[in-house]
């Protein structure tokens, strides 16, 4: 089990592969975010995006997906989220494109309040296949402090 | 249509109804947020979330969905949006809740370089059917701005 204590400043990873189907982003965009730029090639055509490109809120989810992944990869003994900051969509992320990820770990803390946990802050950059970075987020993770042998 | 023109600092707008159902919040989380606590009842008493409750990605997500009704009922001359600021998760949202949101334009701007443009900053905050917040955000919208007449 990886605990705070196992978590280093500094430390980075890289990992995921998502596919980014036409399919999903459809099905995605007409459930949570159905405007006309996400749902229709024609509309898009009239846009900064060209083309149909996914919901922001889409490359968000799979990129928990991509996270989730690794986190049961390195078995973290996350506690969840309590949010992030400074989310940025840079560029639009269309069907057959394919996601990764990268993630720096730029601070851990142990909770003042709860001594059994605490927190660790990730700058993750979220990148397509030309390894342009599509976006770009700091979030939080709440993880289990290591046990007292 | 509604223009950056239109849009004034300091003006709230509550709207949005969204039922949220154990089917939806179970397909969310095992495409995007497997992780455990969001797809079973035992795993989530483990935790402080106590029974299964929607990923904080979903609660994005249906929060999308009311904005979008919104924008759409507005006519608003929305053009997506570059990111957002502060998210933070305050409370589980559980199946059988009922989400709204309440929305005050904290800034409005001009675009530097674009003249046709300009984003609205706005402070969103979600309610479950107790009238307790459960998720805070900073987010930021492009608006067209009025063409000269």
């Amino acid at each position: 089990m990886k605990y705070l204590e196992d978590y280093e400043i500094g430390s980075r990873a890289s990992f995921g592969r998502y596919e980014v189907t036409r399919e999903e982003v459809l099905e995605f965009a007409s459930k949570y975010d159905p405007q006309p730029f996400h749902l229709s090639d024609e509309a898009a055509a009239q846009t900064y995006f060209g083309r149909i490109s996914a919901s922001g809120w889409h490359t968000c989810a799979m990129t928990m997906r991509m996270l989730v992944d690794n986190i049961e990869k390195e078995k973290s003994a996350g506690l969840g989220s309590p949010g992030l900051d400074e989310l940025r969509w840079l560029k639009p992320v269309y069907p057959g494109d394919t996601l990764r990820v990268e993630a720096e770990i730029i601070d851990v803390r142990p909770s003042r309040s709860k001594p059994d946990m605490g927190s660790t802050h990730n700058r993750l950059t979220v990148f397509n296949q030309h390894d342009e970075p599509v976006m770009t987020m700091l979030s939080i993770g709440l993880v289990r402090r290591r046990p007292a042998a």
